[in-house]
């Protein structure tokens, strides 16, 4: 029989919106069950493929299935494993044609960010050179929206909205407060090279004076003076000060904050953190109080405040995903196409060869942050602003969101022999 | 003429739910606006009156004042400004009376918690000593929920859905990435005297193994070889270890944990937060990969997740507020009275004397804290749980939240003399 059937998996960082796009794969397969077989999940991502530990999706309900739609987080594993370079070693890639050959598999659907997209580019020239036919998509995911091409990543519009949002609640928390109490607050965020996200908290700066009143890119060299008289100035003409960091700030030896001679002044090695380099920093020379927040994990995993849109997206790349393979598309990473900018934001699918995308980076463009470095232009406020609309709430019973478990099942293993790291 | 003004004050820490208490104060008062004159607020607190600067709220359309209801923070300002003991210097008293006097106030509702009904009291003891009619209620508000005889307090119901829901978010993002990453999640929250914040995290777990697995309340010591062979455990029976924090807790010297020889034996001064101090033991002992989160204020601030039911507790402890005052009563706190547990909870509102509440402090009762000290119990659940039901979510536009900023303009002063700090 021609029907093949799928491998689908999750890689790197968590997303609020990666696990719809799991939902739509699986659920544009089941639509198409003339046409594909089971739809396999990589247990803990590629090292599913790896291990042979294959989740047989069809095992899991439909309202399961669903369920992912509005469930964080990556519901079949991810992993953080590097393959390696295809000239220097290729038993991992030949491992992975080996597996698939066993379970029949004829479609390899891989959803992650720079790294994940050179990872499928590679799986299928390997394939194409042993001779076994495989159809290769990348599926773009990630928070940093660092990947080429695509006109945004499914996760960014999610943490920027989340991060919007959280920067203009805790402005107007600060705001009641300084008279007598805290006149800086810094907010850390994600964002290790590109500043996509730390440019979201902007969005509820509408006119001057506006929180957040300095962003900190990872784009811009950190200057400390400049730096703290802005903050002055801020304090004295509005009272208080909101800061958003990247964690990704660096000074202009390129090196990250909280390993730079700045940190190493107080005599010990930071615990980890730049918000609390920032306000010690200020500490020591204005004296103002302040509080800090470090919002790791939750930024990411914030699926009760996702963006509609983002969902949306994320969902739909994963359903395209498998009618781009049923059309015969192979090599290539899904991209999203801005048809229109606001107020009429359009969008639609598109794809690239998978070549195109592997290992570039995308940064924020220098016109999308202000003159002073310290903010956004409005050439970046209509680039997010579509991204973080809608509000796609989850269901909620006694008060906390239903999420989804899957169950998870492993297929039966084919093969006699195990992957060992070399 | 007989018909009265108001003086309503908010003061202390904000939260995401105190504007709604603003907002039932002001719209049951315009509805008996045939026997209360105007609401005045007082900007920055208590500072306000002791400033004359008051807010006349009868400038804010009906519109604004409905949309206090779903904005966070203090819409009015509030303060940290401890006013003196009476028996020592009476001179600030002294000058609220003759604020109030001048601006026809026969009503002070002092909106905060242990120090602001402290201060209700001594305000209406000075009223009564001076003669000058005032009916003095206090409203209680704090997500600390450390009031004694109210059954809960305001601004806790929504800080709990935050903590509760972010714990369970980064909880499912870790478990999907520990096999080849992150295996010690750690969010440190608010709560520097009672752990009922931290406690709420651990409404998401259901059963023996989920997250979060261990909890650190103030009301027990910190053991530091206990609490790592618990981390050490939970990684190898579960994969991972999701660990919530309380910012208040102290080690057997009753020291706070950033201040402990735990920390002095890193050799430096900690910049602040106890997450990345649990972070570093844990890294030190076991070399666990960790991730860490401080919410700060984001967590107090977070109205677009506020839970239904504490809106509601505070809207209504508004407008009671102006009930019971037109009602004849004074010296009072308003309390929320549980009238049944889940599943059918059932709450009203009731009153206590302010000299039954001032200064006393409501901590964890012990058996709402599992044995080993790192959980809560089920009765510890079926108090929280009821106060973190419903969702109410602020109105969006574009993608953000519409929280409103009023006008604040304010009435004009009437006397001639200034107040001066002693």
């Amino acid at each position: 029989m021609s029907k093949k059937n799928v491998f689908y998996a999750q890689s790197g960082g968590a997303t609020a919106v990666i696990n719809a796009s799991a939902c739509g794969v699986i659920e544009a397969a089941r639509e198409h069950a003339d046409q594909i077989g089971t739809v396999y999940a990589g247990h803990n991502g590629i090292l599913g493929a790896l291990n042979e530990e294959l989740i047989d999706t069809s095992l899991e309900s439909a309202e399961a299935i669903a369920a992912l739609r509005h469930t964080p987080s990556c519901a079949f594993g991810s992993c953080r494993y590097k393959l390696k370079n295809l000239q220097d070693d290729d038993s991992e890639y030949r491992r992975l044609i080996d597996v698939f050959s066993a379970h029949d598999i004829g479609y390899f659907f891989y959803n992650g960010g720079n790294d994940s997209q050179d990872t499928c580019n590679k799986v299928s020239q390997m394939s194409q050179q042993l001779g076994y036919p495989l159809t290769c998509i990348g599926i773009p995911k990630t928070i940093d929206n660092d990947l080429p091409i695509t006109d945004n990543c499914p996760g960014f519009g999610s943490v920027a909205k989340y991060v919007a949002i959280s920067t203009q609640e805790a402005a107007f928390d600060i705001a009641s407060m300084c008279a007598t109490s805290t006149k800086v607050f810094i907010l850390e965020v994600m964002g290790r090279h590109a500043g996509w996200i730390a440019a979201a908290a902007g969005i509820g700066a509408k006119k001057t004076g506006d929180a957040p009143h300095i962003i900190l890119f990872p784009e811009i060299a950190f200057e400390p003076e400049k730096f703290l008289a802005k903050v002055k100035q801020t304090v004295d003409d509005h009272g208080y000060c909101v800061i958003v960091v990247s964690e990704g700030v660096r000074d202009k030896k390129g090196k990250f904050l909280h390993e730079s001679d700045l940190t190493d002044a107080f005599g010990h090695e930071q615990l980890g953190g730049v918000a609390p380099v920032l306000a010690r920093l200020i500490k020591q020379k204005w004296g103002f109080k302040y509080h800090w927040a470090v919002s790791d994990y939750l930024q990411r995993a914030a699926r009760h405040i996702a963006s509609a849109t983002d969902v949306e997206q994320a969902y739909a790349l994963g359903r395209a995903t498998v009618e781009h393979a049923l059309r015969g598309e192979t090599d290539v990473m899904l991209t999203i196409q801005r048809d229109s900018n606001p107020p009429n934001y359009r969008w639609s699918i598109g794809n690239t060869p998978l070549n195109s995308v592997a290992n570039v980076e995308f940064k924020m463009p220098r016109d999308f942050i202000s003159e002073d470095g310290y903010g956004i232009t409005d050439a970046c406020r209509q680039y997010i602003e579509p991204l973080m609309q809608g509000e796609a709430y989850p269901p909620y019973e006694n008060g906390m969101p239903q999420y989804v478990c899957l169950k998870k099942q492993l297929a039966n293993k084919k093969l006699n022999t195990v992957f060992e790291k070399a």
